[in-house]
This record gives structure tokens, sequence and C-alpha cells, in this order.
């Protein structure tokens, strides 16, 4: 009983502060006399108060110390409210977008996916632009730091919780204080996507295309305000931009608070963020000289192929030209990383490059003991020899991940779609990366998917959002018992 | 030295061991009057013999106790020694057959790949159809068994090897004597061949094709007489039994030597029977509702799906209709089973269920161990608990499997082939399935593919079969050291 109360409290809270987050598409809608979208927004935010009001007064404040377990509910829970919530604009917008589809928005907004059933994305009204790029850059970290954040002020001792919510297997801990870390990795956070947005500004976007495109990169979203995605500016220099600050995004966070203590050693020993970087080249040189005949300039291949790399590695999924038209080759390379991901501690999704550092270590050791049976071998990360246990939670991981991404696909396959699209959507779905091989190209569109499938892709992308566990233990039959 | 002259000796034995079975063939060619295979059977049984004769002469025979590693060195040998040997009659068959081509079906027989470039199987000489038959039946099981039950023969003590030549993760001793437990498993293997033989036999297949059939389907090698594969026969028994067999071939054969022991508690309680019977109940169910439609009668849907199910499961790649023409779920629940394998100490390859057993059940405690952070919890199998850190191997495992087929799929993409067929053809090598999706479909041939990818598969089917530990420890400069 009290557990509900603490979790109803800390969802309205939550609620009432993205209906005032949504005061701001509502200000440009007035402005810009989009009078569909005043309606659209208004509606939510006006609830949304009522219903704070209605449970801040009838309930009182509880201070208990919150189970594990009941965090994991929490963050699942606020994802699910947020994703509805979100989904209410486009619904109202006045633009026949059906339920399912406004949900399948919004849900791809806060879980960083970028992949969209909107045919002409460019003649969106821009009030609902600017909502969609918010729920990106919110759901890229942002609600994941403010309820760590904001969960003391419910009086609950949310420490527990960063488990459920901070990306990747190896936790480590900035400062001890969770709201101080919490700011860190804000300021971080604001920090790049304001550099991005004055970088984008400069290499000849216009300021709202700046502002959205910058959502898109730093939470590793990849959406865009235009139907043909970055290949509509024709711009190197807004390419290069993206490029890096997608790397950049996708980078663990700490590495930065590492930076701004000025402790480089550590930057250097990092063993992840060494991987990370080694794939990004070896990808982008492969790449490179694949496809370097088909531009027949070396620059021009070099840029596509880095910002595919990136956008792939990364989870991003902006497009600029059609990789589907590419050789082979250099198009496995990008199938390749879409199993790979960004790092852990960071706005991307997917499987994360740490887990594969962890599995290829783990790999040499098994070689390493056949060669010395009496051995004792341990798994080097950062330079320091660390917990040979982790491989379980690790293999764990991803042998749940192949599951879900096998049963998602089972079910695309089973409404028509061919063996390989099915398989490769649900991977960008999965993985939070938007774009794959087949029906889901650099120009894909969810819409051709009937709505059973988007249904099922929006929980999926929030499954693969939250890493599995958080949402997968709710469905433990001993979740439940007291 | 003294490694090397074991080396030699044994690698020799078995050269003229493999030279005395290659006079069946050889008494065949003379029997049907096949001229050109005469030669083409006795030029390297008198090349053998020889050059036994001479080893045998020139060296003293060694007593030592053989290292793990060089008993991993001569098992990868004796492969590849089998491979080169067993090419040689297909090249000079005079019929044509490039010595890469030669090389690669002698690779698919005794790695039970079962693929082929043959375009008109039917046209082979019956002597040459035989020695494939027979590369097979060697390849499964045969060359496993009685290398570990030659090698004390040559004052080997040949019990380390056991780790690298059978199956699977979770080695279990049949008996205490290698060679025993090498006789019990021959006969194993001999009574099932018999039994499917004339089983075929009965069901409407004259004698010598059902003695093909019976070795490329004990051996899990999935090859056939007719170009058409088993549809040629058109006959629901045929296929029955074949399924049948198919999946007592890909069986952990210790289960038998516990029926023959009357220990049927043992089979009942056995995890890995366990879940390989479920998974292949529920992917022969699936497809059946899947299909029906197609055929219009249930019984012959259910024929087609459990054929299938059974032929992929036990990576067989016996093929009947064309599963390419099925809906695209019926495909993805093939696709799948491709990743799974047979069970462990069987003849079957690929991943095999047990490793999937441990990474599901690791899985299972990782959920659990959220929910209860204080608890510790085991992996049971066979009603037992084990040993947590077998998932350190199958973890390990599992990933450099997965590493090997991007690489090969990378390979074959940069000869052009489509980033799918690349990837299915890729996974049909390793997974020693020989059939596929896309270019390597039911009616498969790898003569589409160019001369460096068929090196690269051979090498390939090879690494899987040996369950590549066995080969890419020679890939380790510690391995070499002294």
């Amino acid at each position: 009983m009290k557990n509900s109360i603490i979790l109803l409290r800390v969802l309205t809270f939550i609620l009432v502060l993205a209906a005032a987050l949504m005061t701001a598409p509502l200000v440009m809608a007035f402005i810009l006399h989009e009078t569909e979208m005043i309606k659209a927004f208004a509606f939510p935010i006006a609830v949304s108060f009522f219903a704070g009001l209605l449970v801040i007064t009838c309930t009182k404040k509880q201070r208990t110390h919150l189970q594990a377990k009941t965090g994991f509910l929490l963050v699942f829970l606020t994802w699910l409210v947020m994703s509805f919530f979100g989904s209410v604009p486009y619904y109202l917008s006045g633009l026949g977008i059906s339920f399912t589809n406004a949900l399948f928005e919004s849900s791809c907004g806060f879980a960083t996916t970028g992949a969209t059933t909107i045919q002409n994305i460019e003649a969106l009204p821009r009030s609902l632009m600017l909502w969609r790029g918010m729920t990106h850059w919110f759901g890229g970290m942002g609600i994941i730091v403010f309820t760590v954040a904001l969960l003391p002020i419910f009086g609950v001792g949310g420490f527990q919780l960063v488990k459920a919510e901070s990306p990747g297997p190896e936790q480590e801990k900035i400062t001890p204080k969770i709201a101080s870390s919490a700011k860190i990795l804000w300021l971080v956070y604001i920090g790049l996507t304001v550099i991005v947005m004055l970088c984008l500004k400069l290499g000849g976007m216009e300021w709202f295309d700046a502002v959205i495109h910058s959502f898109g990169i730093a939470a590793t979203g990849g959406l865009s305000t235009k139907n043909a995605g970055l290949a509509y500016y024709d711009s190197a220099a807004i390419e290069i931009i993206s490029t890096v600050f997608m790397l950049l995004a996708a980078m663990n966070f700490n590495i930065y608070y590492r930076i701004i203590r000025g402790k480089w050693e550590d930057v250097f020993n990092n063993t992840e963020l060494r991987a990370y970087l080694g794939i990004f080249a070896a990808a982008s040189i492969a790449i490179t000289l694949n496809i370097v005949s088909d531009y027949g300039s070396l620059p021009e291949a070099f840029r596509y192929a880095c910002f595919y790399a990136a956008s792939f590695l990364s989870t991003s999924g902006a497009v600029t030209v059609d990789y589907q038209m590419w050789p082979s080759f250099a198009q496995t390379i990008l199938f390749g990383l879409m199993f790979v991901g960004g790092c852990s501690a960071s706005t991307a999704g997917g499987i994360k490059v740490i887990r594969h550092v962890i599995l290829f270590k783990q790999a040499g050791n098994e070689l390493r003991r056949i060669i010395f049976p009496k051995g004792i071998f341990s798994i080097q990360i950062n330079k320091k020899v660390g917990r040979k246990d982790v491989v379980y939670g690790v293999a764990g991981f991803v042998f749940v991940y192949s599951i879900i991404l096998f049963i998602t696909t089972l079910v695309a396959a089973a409404s028509g779609f061919d063996l390989f699209s099915s398989f490769s959507a649900s991977l960008a779905v999965l993985g939070n990366i938007g774009i794959g091989f087949g029906t889901v190209g650099p120009s894909q569109n969810y819409a051709v998917f009937p709505d059973h499938i988007k249904w099922l892709y929006s929980f999926v992308m929030t499954l693969g959002r939250l890493e599995l566990w958080t949402v997968l233990i709710l469905f433990r039959p001993a979740f439940w018992r007291r």
C-alpha cells in the first residue's frame, strides 16, 4: 500500500513535469498560430495538472526505503506513462494520425529509436516537430537522470535504482551522491547539445532545424526535420559535425567527468572507449575502400563511410545517402554494427561495446585454458583485473536479447514481411537504431507495418531502451509476491 | 621431435586405413566397369600404402604421453589430411571437377555438411557416389571415435583427446576406458545406420540409394543420390523414416548407452534431450499451422513441417519440397533452428542445444538475482545441480561462433553476394547444415561461389565440425611455444 502510494506520487510528479515541459511547444503553437496544435498541447497539459493536484491533495508524503524491484517497476511505469502522454499531441493534431501511430511516434521518441510512420515529416507543424525532438532529448538520457535525481525528493532512497537505469553492465559510480552525479550528467548532456546546435547553425542550418537535429544527435535518436534526412543539406560540414557528435553522444559519459577532472590517464586506459573507437575506425576504413569506386572521390567516400559507421554504431540511425545502394560488403559491415551498439552509460542503445569486450576477453581465456590447463585467467578492464563473473550477466543478457530478437522477427514474418526485412526491422527496433535493411532502409517508414506490429515494436524498443531486465522481471511471478 | 614422429605415424596410419576403406568403391568401380574411376581410386590407394610403408620402416614406435594441445593438433591434421585424400577421386574422375571443387566436396563429406558444387548428382559414377557417402559416414562420427580408439595403439595416452573430439560442452564419460566406449559408440552408430537402411529399402528405395541415404542420415550430412533430394521419391514413408532417423542421429549418443543399460530415468531426466524434443515439437507444430493452407491437407503439411524441422535442427540439410516457397513465418522458424543445432555428443553440428539450455538457465538466474539480491543460484542439468562456471565456456564459444559467422559473411559479401545470402550461406556452412536461404536454398549449389570462397567454406565447415577451439588454438603463438 505504502509502495503503491509512492509509485503514484512519483509518477504523477513526473507527469506534471512533462506537462510543464510541454508548455514550450504550446507557446510555439501560439506564436506560429498553429491553432489545431494549441488544442493538442493544451488538453494533455490541463489533464496532467489536474491529475497532479488531485493526487497531491489526496495522498500523503511517504518515507520508506524503496526495494530495488519496486524501483524497476517505477522505471518501467515512467516510460509507459510518458509514451502514452507524449502520444496525445500527435493524436489530437488533426493530421489524421491514428492512436497506434501516435503511440509509436511517442515511444520512438522516449526510446530514442528515431523510427517513424509519418510519410511527410516536412509537413508537420513546427510545434509538433519541437515536441518530437523534445521526446528524443528527454528519452535519451534526461528521464533516466531526472528520475534518479527526483526520487530522493519523494523520500525514497533512490540509490538502488541506478542499477536499473544506467545503461551498461559496468556501473561506475561517478560520485557517491546520486543527485550530484545526476547534475554532472545533465551538464555534460546539455553542453553536448548546445555545442552541436551551434556547430550545426554555423554549418548552415536554420535555427529551428539546428535545435531539432541537436536533440536527435545528443540523444542518439537520429531524427531529422527533413524527409531526406541530412542528404537534404548536401553539406560536408553538417555531415562531419553530425558524425563527430553522434560518436561523442554514444561514449560513456563517465569519460567526460574524467576529462573535466583532468584524469587523462583514465580516459586513455578505458577499455570500452578504445574498443569503441577501434571498431569505428576499422568499419569506416573498410567501408571507404569498398565504396570509393562508387563515388570516385576518396574524401567523399570517407565522409559517407564515417557518417554511417557512426550512425549505426551509436544506434542513432541518422541518414544521408542510400546505403542500400552500396556493395554488399559495406552493407554487411553496417549490419554487423547493428549488433554492437554504443558504450555503456551513454544515450546509445544496443548490446553495447563493453559486453562484446567482456565476451571477447572471455573467449581468449578459454583458448588459454586449453593450452595451459592449470592456469587461472581473469578479465582485465581499464587496466585493472576485473571480476570474472561479469560474464554471467553478459551471457544472460545477450541470450535474452537474441531470443527477443527472434520472437519479434517471428511476429513480423507472420504478417507476411520477408524473413530478412522482419529480422532487420526487429533488430533496428530492439537496438533503438530505427534504420536497417530491406523494408526499413534509409528511407524507412514503419507505416507499412500493421497496427499490432507497431504496438509490439513500441514495446520492444522500450524493452531495449531499459536494458531488458528492467521490464522482464515484471513477468516473473516471484516479482509480485511479497 | 618425438611428438612430430608420433604425429607422422598416427597420420600415416589413418591415411592407410582410409586407403583400405577406399578399396570398397574401387571394387565397385571394377564390377560396374567404371574405368576412369578405377584409376581415380587406385592411384590414391597406391600412394597411401607406399607412404605408409615408408613411414613405418623409417621411423620407430614412440611411447610418450601426448599433451592435450598436441592432441588438438592431431585432430585438426587428421581432418586436413582426410579432406585432401578424399578429394583425389573427384579430381581424377575425368568429370572435369576442379581441384577446388574436389576439395570442397570432400570437406563437405568429412564435415558432414552435405553441400555440393556438382550440378547433376545423378550423373555421378556409382563408385564415386559410394565414396561420397562414405566420407559423410566416417566424418559424422567414425573418424572421431576411431582416432580415439586407435591412438592407444600408437602408445599415446589418448584420454585427453576426448575433450577435443566429442562435440558439446558437457562431456560425460560413458565408461572409463576410451577404447571400450568407442566400441559402444561405433555399435550404436552402425546399428542406427543399418536400421535406417533397411527401413528405406522397405520404404521403396533401391538398395544402393538406401545405403547412401542411410550414410547421410546417420551422419546428419543430408546428402542424396537424387538432384531433387527426397522429393524425387514423393513418398510419405521415406520422408517419415528420414525425419525420425535424422532426429535420432542428432541425439546425444550417451542416451543410447543409457537405454541399452535400461536406465530410463536418466533418459527421461536428460535436460538437453527434453529441450531438443521440445524445440522440435514446437517448431513442427508452428510450421504446420502456417503452411497447412498452402497444402490443403493437415497430414501433408505436418509431414513436411516435421521433415524440415528435423532437417534443420539436426543440421542434416536433407531436402524435399521447396521451403523457400513457404510463408516467411515458417521460413523464420527454420532460420532460427539454424542457430540451434543438434545435441552434444551426436553427429550433428551447430551451436548445440545444451549451450542454449545453459544460457537460458543463466538468463533466468539473472532475473532471480535482481528480485532476490542475496540469493545464490546454480544451474541444474539432468536434475542435478551443475557447476555454474560452464557458462564461461559457453559464452566464449557462442561469441567466437558469431565472430566467425560475421567474418565469413563479410568475405562472401565482398565477392558480391547479397547480404542475406552471404549470411545464410556462412551460417549453413559453419553449422554443417549445407542448406539455407537466398542463394543456398533447398536446391542449393555452391558452384556459384568463386574458388576462394569455396576454400574458405571448406575451412569454416571443418572449424565448425571441430567445435572451433580445436582449430583456433593453433593460431595462438603460445600454442607453438615449448
